[in-house]
């Protein structure tokens, strides 16, 4: 196979790799361009404004993952059903240009006839697959909307997404919180964190737990600078609590450092440990569905 | 006893309620004065002009319950330990003017090591008590920060405070969500939210249930107009969720016809029926609690 161009083009950014033909990164690019900040008919533009020149120079095959496949995107790649794997999304691509630029489809599944979705969480859980040389495993991408993700026999079999990064702000910023937490996050307290877990973990609603956030201040067992940690390990924790996870067990944990760092404080305490994957996962995870494309790319372009 | 002037001074409004020697209404005042509108060394300024005429010419006590009673407020009441009644309630009344007019005390109590507090609810549980004639009883008082209030031989045991109401305004004015709510909540729509308890009620964390109300307006399953239903169905669900209710049992609900309306339709899920009882719940609880002051009030004045 010839090089990769991969592509990550998410709500609030777009992200770009040039990929050798073992999946080696070559040349990385990050811009401001998330899906909200284009305007319908002006996909095409903004993509060849900022990789046109790579894709000329190499003769690039480029796959598309993310947000840019929703229906506010540049074309809509509609919800491939779970189970799926390398082959139910390879053959859900939608092609923007025939054998040159496609979109990878998000997923769908469904828990008790409510449905849920995902979209570029796919790719970065079929690039740690990949990475860990995994067929079985229970994935979390945490963030703003966390997912957690189960797989078997290297596909999808069902997900489930968590609010926790938006609850998280939403608390922060805007609820009577707000005005007793410092306005800087600061430096995450681990006491304060692993206490917001343990409360969490304990069970009671997240309704209850939160106003804790707030007595525990009023009666000064808790002072100001802790709180934002103590509110993320509430938050977490609660997100923890809802997951059926075996003592013992290994979770992958996709994301950033900051982030990857407190799920694996946090599963701790249910005695779970963790492997972690950065942002290389949607590099690894385009690269491998572009190569088990690689023999109708040939008949196609 | 003479009339009794019954105030309730809380964070948004103050109210007023002018009782004869039976606790019976006379007259009534609301005013957009709230604790929050009120500068330190304001409160008598304020009290003065919308109740002194009242005060004078009937030379009536004055009790006045509420976050007026708070450490923002016009003298700070200390929060009275639970278990708390009548009596500890009297005794730790905070006096401004001797004999004259005093302020409520707040109740705290503690869950795990968890401090939890009230200051106002106390008063709307005693006069509920005194409306229904009951000695032990579950309440609930819904609304921003609600409060589950279990009471035994007249006494305040525990209780326990759920953001219910402040994480409803969240979701709906400042999440993800709020791009697909119309502006206006409309009228209630049944089966929505019935729908949005019955799945809060199934037990998964509200994490995860809120991402319902997107879902199913993504898979057109959901009409617009009935998502501000459903998530309120969600919330007021997962804070019934979180009560250890039995079959059968009986709550007491204390609130607005709005939301008496729904706790009833959400608590019918459980199984488990009700008895409402409104606004005047606060008048006759500081009526109540002024009686059993009447003859130490003879002394100090």
């Amino acid at each position: 196979m010839n090089h990769v161009l991969a592509i990550d083009w998410g709500t609030s950014s777009l992200r770009g790799a040039l990929l050798d033909d073992t999946g080696k990164v070559l040349e990385e690019r990050s811009i401001a361009r998330g899906v909200l900040t284009v305007s319908p008919g002006e996909f095409a533009t903004v993509f060849e404004a900022h990789f046109d020149q790579w894709v000329r120079a190499t003769g690039t095959f480029c796959l598309i993952s993310g947000m840019a496949g929703s229906r506010q995107g540049w074309i809509e790649a509609p919800y491939c059903a779970c189970p799926a794997g390398f082959d139910e999304i390879a053959h859900a691509l939608a092609w923007i240009t025939p054998g040159r630029i496609a979109i990878v489809p998000g997923l769908h599944c469904e828990h008790g006839g409510i449905p849920d979705v995902m979209r570029g969480e796919e790719t970065q859980v079929l690039g740690a697959l990949q990475l860990l040389g995994l067929r079985d495993a229970l994935l979390v991408l945490p963030g703003t909307h966390s997912k957690w993700v189960r797989v078997r026999s290297r596909r999808i079999e069902h997900f489930a997404t968590l609010m926790t990064g938006e609850f998280y702000a939403l608390l922060r910023q805007h609820s009577i919180l707000a005005r007793t937490l410092p306005t800087d996050d600061g430096e995450l307290d681990l006491d304060a964190f692993n206490q917001g877990v343990a409360l969490a973990l304990r069970g009671n609603s997240l309704l209850q737990t939160t106003f804790s956030a707030r007595t525990l201040s009023l009666f000064e067992r808790l002072p100001a600078p802790a709180l934002p940690s103590y509110l993320s390990g509430l938050v977490i924790g609660e997100e923890l609590r809802a997951q059926p996870l075996q003592a013992g067990e290994t979770v992958v944990v996709i994301g950033s450092n900051t982030l990857t760092e407190r799920y694996e404080l946090a599963l701790a305490q249910r005695h779970v440990s963790v492997q972690c994957v950065g942002q290389e996962a949607a590099w690894c995870g385009l690269w491998a569905i572009a190569e088990s494309l690689s023999p109708s790319l040939s008949e196609m372009s």
